[in-house]
């Protein structure tokens, strides 16, 4: 693994979704990482499909990652799928059947089990949506516009 | 104006718009630049508000790039509000007085005159949101992981 493409900052976690978010594109699914649904919450990938469909995946890098995890039900109700990224060696018996199931690494993933559907009211997915959108443009400012550092902070 | 702040490679409006994107922001609107609301038509700056409102700024640097835009009054439909950002020197007497303007340089920007207000129907804004998320964070996508070219291109 050539340490140009995986810098030493990155945890395993994050190069899962890494991972997941390239894998993601090729299903026409954008991505962000880190978005905070509701206080309290923060999904490691949320992904907004091309009719606005929302998916959460939480990357999984060991067995204690995922034991140490009592939030997860608390996502479901901001999504319309919800899956599980771990890597190829993870044992996969510990994960919920009624959940997604994605193999992943630091350079692609792969769907092994599709999430079931539990289809989010209109009202938040429209909430959902905006989330995502004002994530999404602030993070790509801050990238396209470094030397900006406004008084009130990113 | 300091070298490392103004990268040869930005253009006179693209100064504007970078003003304008630093400006908004302390209004709690996210941008992003050049998004095609529909085939033919691409928006200098379009801005997000907390509440979905949807801003569109064309920007200006000089009378003959206002002089040759025959196009504006298309993203009207596509806005709740539409703003001009010119610089100081403009001659602001060209502009339409039921249009919004914003005094902008490559640093920072003012709003001179608040745009008229004419809200885009509902499903339209979902679509707008829908748009500026995808686009936001496609950009964001290929900026926070530059090492990922898909096949496909981005």
């Amino acid at each position: 693994m050539p340490d140009d493409l995986s810098p030493p900052e990155k945890k395993p976690g994050q190069l899962l979704a890494r991972g997941v978010c390239r894998h993601l594109l090729g299903h026409d699914f954008v991505t962000v990482e880190e978005l905070t649904p509701t206080s309290g919450l923060r999904v490691d990938v949320m992904a907004l499909g091309p009719k606005s469909e929302v998916w959460v995946i939480e990357c999984k890098s060991s067995r204690a990652d995922f034991q140490s995890d009592h939030k997860w039900q608390g996502y479901l109700e901001w999504c319309d799928r919800f899956f599980w990224a771990v890597d190829e060696d993870f044992p996969t018996d510990l994960l919920p059947e009624d959940t997604g199931l994605i193999i992943a690494d630091a350079y692609d993933a792969e769907i092994l089990r599709m999430a079931p559907e539990d289809k989010l009211a209109p009202a938040r997915r429209k909430v959902m949506v905006q989330k995502f959108a004002r994530h999404a443009a602030t993070r790509w400012h801050a990238a396209r516009d470094p030397d900006f550092i406004p008084s009130w902070g990113l």
